[in-house]
């Protein structure tokens, strides 16, 4: 196989990062995130989000990330409003029903939720016989690419407010959102703009693991370590978590560069195959692109390349999803667009 | 403060483990534990069980591990019998509580099930007004420092067979038990005696994160990942753990060969207290030291050293934990036997 | 309010039923449904069901039953494939998922699943990054008031127990299916066919409350009084529950007839209003009338009825449900069909 | 068998309460608990209160409303500190840990509660690594038959409340405790010292089923309909479960007869027995005795009496518990007292 597409977590640790690790391994450190070098990545991004949040997490994984917010936002009679591409909705084998909670899918062009989806929502919903909407889901960059913008987001948790919604953003592909080209949202925008809770993620702009959970509002806090313990979620040495952050958010402004970097090489390769005709199924915008091609040469592009395949089309067509990462080389994309543009 | 014994999770990562991290830290790798290195730590740790097991996985925490492997042997309405001492009864923050399970705890000297202490529990819970025991948690070496000897341990798995009762090893400190002196159970001796699911910690010998979660029993394995993925506990690089693990049971022997290191600290920590005239609070086997001391002088000793007091005496007196780990230096050991002297 | 087509669950308790509780209400029994009379109706349903059964319970409602009943088909990863109409899915509150558990919903006209249907959800949860689909649920009559025949109901069971999946079934209204013109399943042909767990519903026809769980599967009943007392759905004087069950199943065939006499008014209702002109949003085939008015007739006819509307149609109509009981009065339906008529 | 003394709800309904069911069993009423009837209830308990409270609902069974009551008043983080003979910790076959609570019990005299005993629970329960104390649970009258005095009751409110843990009595006895001779605490006594929430029990006192949840906090309150739909416990046809509670707290005041009555059988026989040189285990005050027999005693009388034989004790002895109700025949308590005398 020449290169793979499929992911931005094949790659490994970011070799900054794990130099900054092996740097500050020594010596006795307190344990379960009380270290000095997560109070540093903690001081460092709440410099970033413009106001004093209620506390920030550092966590292993995603959908680890996305449960224990997500449940934690939530009274057991609630559900959470999301699309229905939604990563919670799909790719997390029930972790959010795992822990009591309905999803109330919507179906969202562009895996985007607007005030009229949310709204649909509400009004199938509204009394004791079914679930009650308690928060909103939103994912960005979204699982198709997309990225909202100021106005669209804000109007989103506005209208979400209004209803009593909490307002859950997943933000595992965040630092591609925000180097994202036309992007007009910061982290404290999100913050401003009354996101209560929301994930930085790390995994995919080079950490070896760990997801920043950001909580907003001050009554969400409260407490929020014994759920973290409770789900088995703090980390004995929580330093490693707390030092990878720490050298993301420092004056480098590492984790906003390997963002960019990566939609970087996404560009290119979009750019390419739209040159050859290739259609895009989604308007794409950062580090994933859902390019439209025959299945013959789908087929055949898989014996070089790892990608996977996203959606049936009708005539003989599919939706490929090709991702980049900060660590894809200049090389993998111009050879793929060479031989797209060969098997065309 | 000169020296800390607290705990054996402060120190950082064992050097020759994170430098086996960074040597394999370039190239694409299979996400979620599906890469190499998984296999091969995967292969090496089966040699030493000696036959078959359904399956062996990684995963971030020592709770995660328990939570998720505990919950997956009971049925809804079952309940698992332990040690009042019991790491999950106490210290986990109600983990297996929040998937559903009751701990029905029995007081166990020295923190070990015996066959008549399993049975007491069985009494007491015999139709369906009560929970129905289906499992009995043993943690090797236990939270009170001690280790069950061969014959101690198999006459409750025994036991628990008998009953048609599971049984759940925590091995959070397994290489301190098995490296403790007169230690008569091999890591092949858990499998062949009849423990269906137990861990093998990397957390406290060396590893930066990471808990081995060995499935013995084959219908426990079955879709195993469905369960770590519905926790969060699949980790996207799941290399880096299985990096680490390959390292830890390479035929350097480094898992046991620190597991040992920690011991021989304690041995010293002990041998020297007990020449001073300070008894043992149990009897003192692996890295946890269990000292018994006047109030006065373990408060003193605060001053100068991290430790917890674990239980207050009567006629001024208290227990202490002192906890050594594969970092502890010489010094630290000779220094607290020296300041004890002093203030007693 | 001239009369009330709300739901068949207005009504009081059935004259017999009531008089039959009270003629056996002195005296001793024992408790929790280990008394004369649930064991007598036991025997009753079970010689209705052809072959031996794992168990039959006695809960106090329908939600519970589904509750109870899915969550112990269902391993903690497993998901139930359910029509998007399927009450689960929409009117119980989220109970399905309080438990643990994702309803993976497929829109399913008429509200009947088929084979084509599940297949089509099998496809997008192949990995355990999605939810391992454990079961489907059907619903006899449906939500939607239509009825499965033999030869469709059998091929939805085939083709589950092909793809390894429990088939729960919930008969809330299964009197009415069964007494529906056409039907050819009877109770035996459930157990015949493979279902693996299913209700047969007291409250909608003329119970006080109650719903039967028949539990055909061995091992799905395993220990299932103790999932009953954890839910707490063991009622202490249980006799009360097997009393009416005892009398609706005995020689009378109580139950059968209060099924049939439900729909004869609900086809009165439907043959009159269809002989108005209008139209059937669905088959009418049980107890539940589903018709097409124009949005003002609906709105005039509220001041003298109570129903639901269930849905907005374009062109300023809407369908309306009309529910009758065995307990409708003939002429409720014919002052009914006489006012449309002056409306139209 | 004579006559059996194994628990107050082996009864039938009281005439009183089925006569009333009956006489208002036809025509419809709304269903889920919006009947007439069951407002009636409500007002008639709340003219018992006091004052106003945030809602009373109906469900129908003591676990049932255990288990929803008490999961309500806890975030998911936190546990609830209970006798070691509560009713919750040993026999509901652990519905509270279903709900992912764990229960912190302390070892209660009597089975009653004090500030001391709560504030050693809270001594040891003080990190994230440990459940977080939420609330309190007491029994009126306890599990042991005893009563707690006014004052000692609101000691452990007043207690609970400087530490901010919630208050939940489980009353399912509580007839009897308000009808216990030296009773001091009325209905509007609890709260006014500050329960939260309590239960009032039907079933023990002559409900066919039945047990009245009383929140009287407002924020607990907040839609509790919802809570009680997701578990199964909004019965269609609620308006019997308003019926039985209405009749039972009309002016008649059967509720409180009957409690009365229980008592008065038990306390003839506990003076019984006492003349004849038995020992009593706990302090009889309500409708359960806890007798001391030699085993050979007990033994025989199992020939002829049902009771359950509760403690072995040492030196051929056993505690035996004979509970009566409403429904216990004079006779049945002379004849006991009559045999254990030839025993003897």
């Amino acid at each position: 196989m020449k290169h793979r597409f499929f992911d931005d977590y094949s790659e490994g640790v970011h070799p900054d990062l794990l130099r900054y690790m092996t740097e500050h391994n020594v010596g006795q450190e307190e344990g379960y995130g009380r270290d000095e070098a997560s109070q540093l990545a903690i001081r460092r991004i709440s410099a970033r989000l413009g106001r004093n949040v209620a506390s920030i997490h550092f966590v292993s994984g995603a959908t680890q990330a996305n449960l224990i917010g997500i449940s934690s936002m939530l009274r057991s009679y609630e559900g959470i409003i999301a699309p229905a591409s939604g990563h919670i909705a799909v790719h997390e084998a029930g972790a959010i029903e795992a822990t009591g909670h309905k999803i109330l899918t919507v179906d969202a062009e562009d895996g985007k939720l607007t005030p009229e989806l949310v709204e649909r929502a509400m009004r199938t919903h509204e009394d004791e016989h079914t679930v009650m909407p308690g928060a909103v889901f939103v994912t960005q960059a979204t699982e198709l690419g997309t990225v909202y913008r100021q106005a669209d987001l804000a109007a989103v948790v506005d209208y979400a407010k209004e209803r009593h919604l909490r307002v859950f953003l997943d933000g595992a592909r965040l630092a591609m959102a925000l180097g994202s080209e036309g992007n007009d949202i910061s982290l404290a925008a999100l913050v401003a703009m009354g996101v209560d809770m929301f994930t930085i993620g790390g995994t995919k702009v080079g950490a070896m693991f760990g997801e920043v959970l950001v909580i907003v509002d001050e009554q969400l806090g409260e407490n929020f370590r014994y759920r973290l313990k409770q789900h088995g979620a703090l980390l004995a040495k929580g330093r490693f978590l707390g030092l990878q952050f720490a050298r993301l958010f420092d004056e480098d402004r590492l984790w906003e560069h390997l963002g960019r970097q990566s939609n970087l090489r996404a560009r290119e390769l979009a750019n390419g195959l739209r040159s050859l005709g290739v259609l895009m199924a989604y308007p794409d915008e950062t580090n994933q692109v859902f390019a439209v091609l025959p299945d013959h040469v789908a087929a055949l592009l898989h014996h070089d390349y790892g990608f996977y395949e996203w959606q049936r089309l009708e005539r003989e067509r599919c939706v490929v999803r090709f991702v980049c990462s900060w660590a894809t080389p200049d090389l993998a994309v111009t050879e793929l667009i060479h031989d797209v543009a060969k098997l065309l």
